[in-house]
């Protein structure tokens, strides 16, 4: 998507320096500032640190890392060390352990002296794929606002949740791949941006639908079902990091109360998420382990100070204790429908192995 | 309530001097200072700005703010311009509007000469009532916990919303009163903090709750639906602004997603309220005007820089745009009950009428 009016993407590979380029989304929206990761350990740093996050984009990130990895030391030590270092960095995103998964499957079969070459190579597709994958989610996507825009004269009112934008993915996003690709089809989008406490990535859905000309308005998770039972919303869509094999979707915590929400008011809950977020191994959600972050991420207030310096302020006292809980799990029946790169389908172990029946296995 | 261990009540009366105390709860938490309020103007800029905020607080305030506006002018105009001036200040909270009635009623048959003294006598019954009825609403509350409490052996956990406390009221609080009752007579307790962007009143709660020494912990709105899912919270209790004849109920943004959550998953809602909360003159939640207010308090974060100073910090660029309504409504269907001063009943006008069957005009 743009920035500027420039068509770009999240992450540059630069496979014959050994290195990518990423966005260091922690310094958005305040500064868009593009970081060399060159080594493992700050491939590593990278995700742990949430400098690149959303479940697609992390994926990308940890495929190139290992490729990486493979460039400081490539034998079978140096590959477990690697794929070992880059699964440990978050816990509940299926989309690294998945990328990783594939990596090492490629990898660890060939010589030592083949394996960052073809690393370098299979990161790459990974990152084509997901571009692909995701604009093929906004194209089914789309289908579902057209039938809503049929019903109404205004503009769609879309609300969204955390980022499951272009920053959250090498291009165009999962959940709001159809809003950019409704918006580029010339129908009228309009996205309520949930600010999502307590690490705001909807600033940063906000900064991105800013750049690609997309209007929104920004509201505290609080406002949600306000706007919901006002009748002000016409559909909820938001990303996942992991989706269960009976549709149970986890997501940034406070998608749970969203999804509540839009059922209390009859209005429909999509999940946006490209293969690699299913995890047809988990039976149900109740399975997925909550990644529980540092009360600091909430303790500590980022934006920029009067001199326009970005800045942090301590909101509360130091002894105040601090729960950090980073995902919930929506369960399926609250669910409309699940998008993904090969269409729309319910939110059931039958919906899904609909669209994927080579995941059958009886 | 205590602060430093000494009782202490959040408005202080001096009608020798024509003025009052107030804490200004725009800089809690991170500083207690107290404001001294001698004019009408001040009083009105007090409730408007929020330095005193929660329904039953603004209720006295208000009664206060009238006695002082008569002692700068007492006759017709004088009264009438000191009721307008204070009844504008915040169009939900219904308290305001109830206690400025109740004084002007009084107020306005009596001589000019007469007026100034009876407002402060009235005002300081108002304040009395207050503290009576917040701790037999605490009393009432303690019943709904102890029966609870019975069912399980480990600590009570409780969730809010908001800051419904001792800060929100002269003392005791409302939803915080059975909290603080419960505490007091040793049955264990703790509560779960909710931040309530985009004003931040739990840090507030955490303040208070603090200061009195009962256990808590501060979290992200958006952790509330986790927790209840995960079966982590005995009950919620919040406050509210309004609560209309069929028992809907206005309260805090995000109050209407707490209580689907306790649907969602069995756990009872209380709404904790003293008579003046009620509107028998509203028949449903559906009439009440939502205050929309300044988009600022969202996009400025308030905390302490690294020397400790008080200070703000923009989050989002100047350009984007923010809605910040301020309340929603909670429809009775999702609420277990209602707690006032005079017991507990269904938040229904059957309900309601049967503790205040004075109110049943037909």
């Amino acid at each position: 998507m743009n920035i500027d009016g420039i068509p770009t993407r999240t992450l540059r590979a630069h496979p014959e320096r050994g290195a990518i380029d990423i966005i260091d989304q922690t310094r958005l929206p305040h500064a868009l500032h593009w970081l060399r990761v060159a080594t493992l350990a700050e491939a590593a740093h990278a995700i742990r640190a949430m400098q690149v996050r959303g479940a697609p984009l992390i994926g990308a990130t940890a495929a190139y890392g290992l490729a990486i990895g493979l460039g400081e030391r490539a034998d079978d030590a140096g590959l477990q060390e690697a794929f070992d270092t880059l699964w440990a960095t978050r816990p509940t995103a299926v989309n690294l352990h998945w990328a990783l998964a594939r990596m090492h499957g490629l990898l660890a079969p060939l010589a030592p002296a083949e394996r960052c070459a073809a690393a370098w190579r299979e990161a790459a597709a990974i990152a084509e794929e997901d571009v692909a994958q995701n604009l093929a989610i906004g194209q089914h996507g789309l289908g579902l606002l057209r039938q809503i825009a049929r019903r109404q004269s205004s503009a769609l009112n879309i609300m969204t949740h955390c980022n499951a934008g272009w920053l959250a993915t090498v291009d165009w996003g999962t959940a709001l791949s159809p809003v950019y690709v409704a918006h580029d089809a010339g129908l009228p989008v309009h996205v309520w941006v949930s600010e999502t406490r307590p690490r705001n990535q909807g600033l940063l859905t906000a900064w991105e639908l800013a750049q690609h000309g997309v209007p929104h308005t920004v509201i505290a998770d609080n406002a949600a079902g306000l706007l919901l039972r006002q009748g002000r919303i016409d559909a909820v869509i938001v990303g996942a990091d992991r989706i269960a094999a009976n549709g149970d979707v986890a997501n940034k915590v406070g998608t749970y109360l969203k999804a509540l929400a839009c059922a209390d008011n009859d209005v429909p809950f999509y999940v946006a998420a490209p293969r690699s977020t299913l995890d047809f191994d988990l039976p149900e959600g109740r399975h997925i382990k909550i990644e529980e972050r540092d009360g600091d991420e909430f303790r500590l207030l980022h934006g920029l100070d009067a001199r326009g310096v970005p800045s942090a302020l301590h909101q509360l006292p130091a002894g105040e204790a601090v729960a950090n809980p980073a995902f919930d799990v929506t369960p399926a029946r609250l669910v409309t429908a699940i998008i993904t790169e090969r269409g729309v389908c319910p939110a059931s172990r039958d919906g899904l192995l609909g669209l994927y029946p080579e995941e059958n296995h009886g």
